[in-house]
């Protein structure tokens, strides 16, 4: 049986991250992941990158490109009531600002280094089991290349999504599961045309939410709120551009630019969150501990806050022997956690219009957004939740 | 027919405060009130006065045994969790603070004006009808002493409540309303025992949302969070004092006193708004346009804004001949008021339990509460919010 001090499930950003972490301290991992190269590096997620997450990845040595070719944003636009207001970040937050850079980008880069000079990575690796969590000695069952193999772990960490295995494995009892779904979607849609504006726009309207967003200076990157159950064939091209002008209509002159569409996906929205992010000697990070919807652009930022709390934990560990901060990983991480998670459900509510939402919630919705555009401190709230937390 | 400039229907705080301004201002006014001078002077109502409210009554010569008797608060307690956390109004806010006065000793004083130097007050007058307001010349049609009579008005003004006469003389179709009703209403008592604490304490817990308040420093005025349709025979002196005991319970060592308890009454939560807040020559002011839950303390300080915006509008035509204050009379009062409804509805829904609350939805609460805790941002948006803003 192989062994390893960390066994990390799941090759996406907090597995590849927490590797290169580790790497850089000096503790053995193997990273295992379930699908193929290719398809880790073509898997289309969010694209916004807290202050936090830009020094991490540079810090980790993996910010080269990113430094090269992320789009630095100082801010926002929100739209309401036929108004825009921008929320500027670093005025308001002392400096702090986000990157667009795509999630698929930050785990190339990741890979490269990793495969360059860095600890196992195993593709299409299946996880069968893990078993023996609350002993000294966890050990992880797997099938590659056709074999069934072991690895015996120090510790084990679950950074296999939201429908990894390994919180699957945890036992009923052991962890409580907290869940709200959200009764509209997100239609998303990549479109070859150069963005229509420098930043984001987060738009609020009686047809329902829209946002502007962007992939790169020649690709647009485009969302509608939209009912659960959306058939992408229902919508035409005509019909996704006519909508967003609808909904991202102001009294001002701004025009949103076409362009060939290159990509249609319904994107559901869920909060999730399980406590505690541990059992014995396994540990959760990431989407496998918790879900936010994409409003607040939080889901990479929280993986990476995760890993860098385990990764520091790992190293206590092997400088001092203690476990102090192992065994208060889990707190440590879901106050962040739940601060995200309140953010994210912030904007969600306040941006999208629910299909049993009365006259007098969309008036309230009006009314924050009124006050996020005339208050110091509201929009100060907003921007130091969305440029994001220090990670501690 | 007698005539008058302003007819003003209802003999509350927004009626006899308007008056006074009226008054001061050299307009001539009649106020029609339909229960006797004692039962006002003895309605139990709301008990916390805004920076701006205070300002308005010492303004209009009403401040003086407010600056006597009222008890400056310059902050409240919040307690979640097993925690406290108080919130300073006058550093968060630029120096802004709350009195704790009752309302009804604020009638009292603006009565005692009225009474004895300023326009008709007709106590026991029941107003039937409100024709004309769409003519130069709006008549109110009341009996007084058995005696039917009219009133001829160049102006009538709505300020008697939310079940009063004025609102519901308008025709349909001309004010659309926006309404909630919260699944949960509040127990009150008034005991005769001293405060336990200098300031108000706002407890989220897990049995449901309590108030420590006071009226007077021998009088404590206490809210629990019960059920709609609770019955107060159910709740026998011992049983009210152990739950409130169970609500304020935190990790230090503060200590409830009980009392004889003189009154309790069990008072509905509502959220209403009237929009416009005004039909022809007939305007709505205080409770006739706006409900909010109490939670905020926003009833009493709205019906001051409403009533000074007016008071203003009426002294501008008068020296001017100008209606534009009149005609944004009620744009100016709601861009208040929504951001009074909206922060009601946030404390109301941040510090009760829905009867069909999930888990994950207490978790929001409390990383909210954590976040007002923590931030100085957050706080200030409470504390402007609580002390209230400018008038304008």
């Amino acid at each position: 049986m192989d062994h390893t001090t960390v066994g990390i499930i799941g090759g996406g950003p907090a597995g590849l991250l927490l590797a290169r972490l580790l790497h850089n301290s000096g503790i053995d991992c193997v990273v295992l992941e379930s699908r193929d190269r290719s398809y880790v590096e073509q898997r289309q997620r969010a694209g916004i990158l807290e202050q936090s997450t830009v020094d991490v990845l540079r810090e980790s040595g993996a910010g080269e490109r990113l430094d090269r070719e992320g789009l630095v944003h100082d801010g926002i636009e929100l739209r309401w009531d036929r108004r825009a207001q921008r929320i500027d970040f670093p005025s308001l937050t002392g400096g702090r600002k986000v990157w667009v850079y795509a999630q698929t980008e930050v785990v190339k880069d990741l890979i490269a280094l990793q495969v360059a000079d860095g600890a196992p990575l195993l593709f299409e690796t299946q996880v069968n089991e893990v078993v023996g969590a609350d002993t000294d000695r966890p050990v992880i069952h797997y099938t590659h290349q056709g074999q069934d193999r072991t690895l015996g772990c120090d510790y084990v960490v679950g950074c296999d999504g939201f429908h990894g295995v390994t919180r699957k494995a945890v036992p009923d009892g052991v962890m409580s599961a907290f869940e709200r779904v959200y009764p509209y979607s997100w239609f998303g849609i990549l479109a070859d045309v150069p963005p229509s504006c420098d930043e984001l726009i987060y738009a609020h309207s009686p047809r329902g939410f829209a946002l502007h967003s962007m992939r790169s200076a020649t690709v647009s990157r485009l969302y509608l709120q939209v009912p659960n159950g959306t058939d992408p064939a229902d919508w035409p091209d005509d019909r996704i551009w006519d909508e967003l002008d609808a909904r991202f209509a102001t009294d001002g002159d701004w025009r949103l630019e076409r362009g060939p569409i290159t990509s249609k996906a319904v994107l559901p929205m869920r909060s999730f969150v399980t406590e505690p992010m541990r059992w014995g000697r396994v540990f959760l990070a990431g989407d496998a501990a918790h879900i936010v919807p994409p409003t607040g652009a939080k889901g990479l930022n929280l993986a990476v806050s995760d890993v860098v709390v385990l990764a520091r934990a790992f190293a206590h560990l092997k400088d001092s022997g203690s476990t102090e901060l192992l065994d208060t990983y889990s707190d440590t991480c879901l106050r962040r956690v739940w601060r995200a998670e309140h953010f994210s459900y912030f904007m969600t509510t306040t941006l999208h219009t629910d299909p049993g939402q009365s006259a007098f919630e969309t008036r309230l919705q009006v009314s924050q957004l009124d006050r996020v555009s005339s208050s110091r401190h509201a929009a100060a709230e907003l921007a130091e939740n969305y440029a994001g937390l220090h990670i501690g």
